[in-house]
């Protein structure tokens, strides 16, 4: 926010304007905008350049102005204050207190500024990166790595747990090796599914496209479509596997804990970034790493429980 | 690009540049930055409206303008007039073609969806969404399905070759059952890794950061980045299977897997981008899951390769 800018009251003329104009036009930051104000400094309208340079000169700035004036109060989130300049292709919007009294502007390039931001801190979250900026690139080895490292030994241990599952089935897998050669299937497919869903949803949030619509409808959706990719992967691979292995019940088991795998990590991909959103925290934050490792845990728990009670049972 | 902007010849005053501006401001979308133009149309100065104002009526408009003046050609990228816009803080840049003609201008509300696309795209790209828009929220199931289905159906015969890994050394798997426990770790670990870095380099190539230095320098950083997190994160693992198995050896096989594998997929993660990005294509193209799943192989070859010459040898 800046407060170089120009206000004026509305009892001037347009050449009156225009002179006062000249006179601060090298001190403030945008002249393109001139905000009117009441003795009180409460913003009651808003005219630009162009309209005051076609006015007549001996116009009054309240037959220039508009009186609607689209602000945003000071505690607005700067991402909504984005949304709005780049729905309204604005070059400033003004910002106010609660009291209607106006305290700077935001102009268009800091909202270029915070817009870039965002994006790479959402990247980031995405990616598992504890580090939100791209100044990264200055950091050293040690500071680099200290950044990243907090993540990665969190996910190893998450994935001790899904194999902790899979110990917990050894006496299964001992008697059917063949299991093993479909654990990166069954940890790849969900986790993809859950990644690309999660991606479409925090994306949504952050350009404000899934809120207008109903989240629930968004949830929704993101679950059908979960259970046909999750049909279409699973038929694919249990033609596959039992082309492969040549047992049909195991191609049963690795189609049928691959469908069901899927469709749940699609919809824990859009029901937890919408969720943590509605907790008031950044939806990036429930980031691919974290539910790929949620799905690891829970697709092993299908796939060996499936195997044990269908082939083995 | 717009065509509606204001071009004047030099000659003109101050007042006669006024008296144009005021006839035509109503029809041009952006009145703020007027260029200068010669007979032949070529481009050969610019002043804001801001400078227009301040200056004394009588002035000429060579005077009042500046003659360096910062433009695109018409075959530039919009990521590189995107970056040029936000470096300067411009309203508009004038797009000229290879004779310095005066074609049109970009507008900064253009360029703010153009910056808001490509993180979009970047975001899609990066988590294996072929879909790179969010108006997929107003697509329907069967179209949101299919978009997504190439990649997962491909990313499942990654995986499938990851298992024929395992296959091939099914023997091994056999004889030592508890390495399957250890399978999400090795395919988990390193694929993180890689995100990560791919993460910080695909968005330091998008906002031009990784540009400004020797890319040689940024994959060299990355790759010691990747042997110092592969160390930390194979000794914390070596000493956990150890104590949970109580096999030293096994310790020692998957903690040197893991520190190996980590190291590479950190690098690839970083070396990839860079390459497709120096071949012209999107390095976001180099997705999570592409990286991912090729780790995956790799790691599964080192590890069973390792605990058949360390521990059943």
């Amino acid at each position: 926010m800046t407060t170089e800018y120009v206000a004026l009251q509305k009892d001037l003329t347009a050449r009156q304007a225009i002179e006062a104009l000249r006179a601060t036009a090298r001190e403030v930051e945008i002249i393109y905008y001139i905000y009117v104000v009441n003795q009180r400094n409460q913003l009651t309208g808003v005219f630009s350049l162009r309209d005051l340079i076609t006015a007549e000169p001996g116009e009054s700035l309240e037959k220039i102005m508009q009186t609607r004036v689209i602000s945003v109060n000071v505690r607005t989130d700067q991402e909504e204050v984005a949304r709005l300049v780049a729905k309204y292709d604005f070059l400033a919007i003004p910002v106010i207190d609660d009291e209607q009294e106006l305290l700077g502007i935001i102009t268009v390039d800091d909202i270029l500024d915070v817009i870039e931001e965002e994006a790479t801190e959402d990247i980031m979250l995405l990616s598992g990166n504890t580090d939100l900026e791209v100044e990264e690139f200055e950091g050293g080895i040690w500071r680099r790595a200290t950044r990243r490292l907090p993540w990665l030994v969190g996910l190893l241990f998450g994935g001790l747990m899904a194999g902790n599952v899979i110990n917990f089935f050894s006496g299964t897998l001992e008697s059917l090796t063949v299991l093993a050669f479909f654990i990166h299937i069954l940890a790849g497919g969900p986790g993809n599914a859950a990644t690309q869903s999660l991606a479409v949803v925090v994306r949504g949030l952050a350009t404000g496209e899934v809120e207008r619509e109903d989240v629930l409808r968004v949830i929704w959706r993101e679950a059908r479509v979960g259970i046909f990719v999750g049909l279409v992967c699973g038929s694919v691979m249990a033609v596959t596997a039992y082309l492969w292995q040549g047992i049909p019940l195991l191609g049963l088991v690795v189609g049928l804990s691959l469908a069901v795998s899927m469709s749940i990590a699609t919809l824990l991909g859009s029901f937890i970034p919408v969720l943590i959103h509605r907790l008031g925290i950044d939806p990036a934050l429930a980031s691919g790493p974290f539910i790929t490792t949620l799905m690891d845990i829970t697709s092993m728990m299908i796939y060996f429980s499936l195997a044990s009670l269908i082939i083995l049972r």
